[in-house]
This record gives C-alpha cells, structure tokens and sequence, in this order.
C-alpha cells in the first residue's frame, strides 16, 4: 500500500515484540503509517518446514541468548510469556474484531499483548487475558467474548493469513513496502535505509 | 580466541559469499585478526531440521530477491554456481591442507573458490576447478590431488565440523568472538557495533 508500511506478525513471536515496540518511530521517520496484520504462521510453517526457533537444537540456544542481548541493546525489559510457545487464536481475533471499531485502539490493543507476555510474563494466549486487555482499553467485554467466536472475525482472520501467504510472508516479523519484502527484526535498519534512499 | 574473530562458514552459503568480502575490512577496522573455518553445515542441518534455504517455499524466493538486493546494495557481482546447492568437499579439504603450509594463502585461496562460484558461475563443487584455484596460488597440482583424499585432511575437516557444533554454530555465515556468537549475513552490523562497544 502507498504511504505505509504492512507490518505483519505473530503474537507468539519474541521478534514480532521487539518490532512492535519500535516500528512506529521508524515509519514516523519516513512520513509512513503503518498497516498492522497479526497472523498465525502455523499454517505457513508446515509448508516451509519450519519448527518452533526456541525449540530447536543450538539455534534455540542461540535465540535465547540473542533475545537478551536485542533486550539490553534497546533498553527493553524481556522475558518469554507462560504457555510458551502457545497459538495466538483469541489475540489475533480481538486484534481484527477491535479494529473494526477503531484502528489506533486495535494497534494500543496489540501492543498491550505484546508488553503483557514479553514484559510482563502474562499468559497471553488465554482468552480471559485477551479480554482484560481489550476491557482496559475502554471495550465493552460483554461485546468482546462472543466476538473471540464470531465466524465473521475467524474468517477474518482466516483471509489475513491467506493473503500474507500469498505475499510472501513466511516469518515474523515481516515487513513489506511496496511490495518489496523485508523479515525479521533484524533487517529493521535495512528497511529504515531503504526508505531513506528510495530502495537502491 | 583473544583478538580473533572466528569465521564459521559453508561455501555452499550464499551468504558467506558476501561476508568472504566484507569480514576481513570489519575485523582490520577493529584491531582484530580472522580466522577462517569452512565447514560442511549437512550433519548440523540434519540436527536442527534445517533445509537447503533456496528450495524452501516462499523463504527461497525471499532469499533470492534478498540476494540481489545485497549484491546492489554492496556493489559486488553475484550468481549462483552451476550445480547449486552443492556439498563443498573438496574445497573445504583443500583449505585446510594449504592451511597447513600457509594461512594467508589459505584465506586468499576461499576468496577465490567465493569468487569463482559467485561471480564466474564456476562448478566450485568440482574438484578439478579446486584443484585449479589452488596452482594457480602457485601450490602443487601433484600433491594438492592426493591431499583431497588424505585421511589426515578428511579428519581435520570432520574436527573442524565437530569443534563448530559444540561451539554452537548452526548456520552460515556465522562469527564468534571471545564466545560470544553472531549468526547471518545480516549480523554483522550488530558484530561491528559490539567491538565497537566491547559488548553491552
């Protein structure tokens, strides 16, 4: 999309949380808003063949000790939620059911998710945690619960995954401007520079 | 080791290739001396479920629009060899046989296995090509053949390998120094600013 920057992730990704704390900022500094698409990249990973990063022989360890030290780098507090790692089903639902309502209070809503498991160490792939969440911001819970089941919002949902797939996306985060493609939250300042020179 | 950045890479990598380039500049600019480790990533990728990245779904096409975004941005030529991907035994044996007589030569000799895969489309999986790179250092063609299958060398390799694994290396090109480990391409921003800060 012109002017903005799609900025897909998975809740139940560490790097996604890193992302989401700076990306605003980033696209601040192009003059760029940014089109946030919570996914579920399960259904993507059996096609890729890729398994749960923390959970894989030596580059888990890695990833651990490469977490902490993004966390120190940035001056973030980091730990992993409980239940890791979990699907982020009643999250990614409230994410497109809120929007709905409100852009800027789905984007709040998410990044509340994020600092509630990677700050916190909530269990964020609860729906009663979802629910709090979204109720803190001003939503109506009796609203929200039913809407963690609605068909509308699962097909929702549903369409984001597709049509992430069919651009590309394979991982998290993932960022595409223009179509051009960037993933993982290290390739941030590759995209920051690309925008800076117009691509190259 | 003290004031040494360790090199861990595959020449099947295509991404080393672009590290092969920079890796010697970066490491100068910071005092420090490289030593270079070509392994052979198969058995660790075994270990990790790893699969050869270009034929995976969507991360394939990722990477090779990636690739030619690097190569751009760098300004350095790049292909693939012929006959991609490609286990690199001959040139990995190769390496550490000239090791053996000079380290210099060595790391001047990957340089030109990279290159003649990467810029010329060369077979470099092809011990004739290897063995051509190596005279045309002005090392002997009679004793570099025999070398390839020398029980001496092919152990060195399986120990190099095997020293790699437990050190944690997973991936390629991957950097460690004074235990502290940097993997991908794309990480070597991150290794710079490190020595730069002595870590944080």
């Amino acid at each position: 999309m012109k002017n903005a920057i799609d900025f897909y992730f998975d809740f139940s990704s560490p790097y996604a949380y890193f992302a989401s704390m700076e990306i605003d900022e980033l696209a601040k500094k192009h003059g760029l808003s940014v089109h946030w698409h919570p996914i579920l990249l399960g259904a993507i990973f059996k096609k890729t063949g890729a398994k749960p990063l923390l959970q894989t022989p030596l580059k888990g360890d890695y990833a651990h000790h490469d977490l902490e030290r993004i966390a120190r780098k940035k001056r973030l507090p980091f730990t992993l939620p409980v239940n890791f790692p979990f699907a982020a089903l009643a999250a990614c639902r409230a994410f497109y059911w809120i929007r709905r309502e409100d852009d800027n209070l789905a984007i709040s809503f998410a990044k509340n998710i994020f600092k509630a498991g990677y700050q916190m160490r909530l269990d964020i792939s609860d729906p009663k945690t979802v629910i709090d969440l979204s109720s803190a911001l001003g939503l109506d819970s009796g609203r929200i619960e039913p809407a963690l089941s609605s068909e509308t919002i699962k097909e929702e949902l549903r369409n984001e995954v597709s049509l992430a797939e069919q651009r590309g996306v394979f991982g998290s985060p993932f960022f595409i401007f223009e179509d051009e493609p960037f993933w993982g939250h290290d390739r941030m300042a590759t995209l920051d520079e690309w925008l800076s020179h117009k691509g190259w």
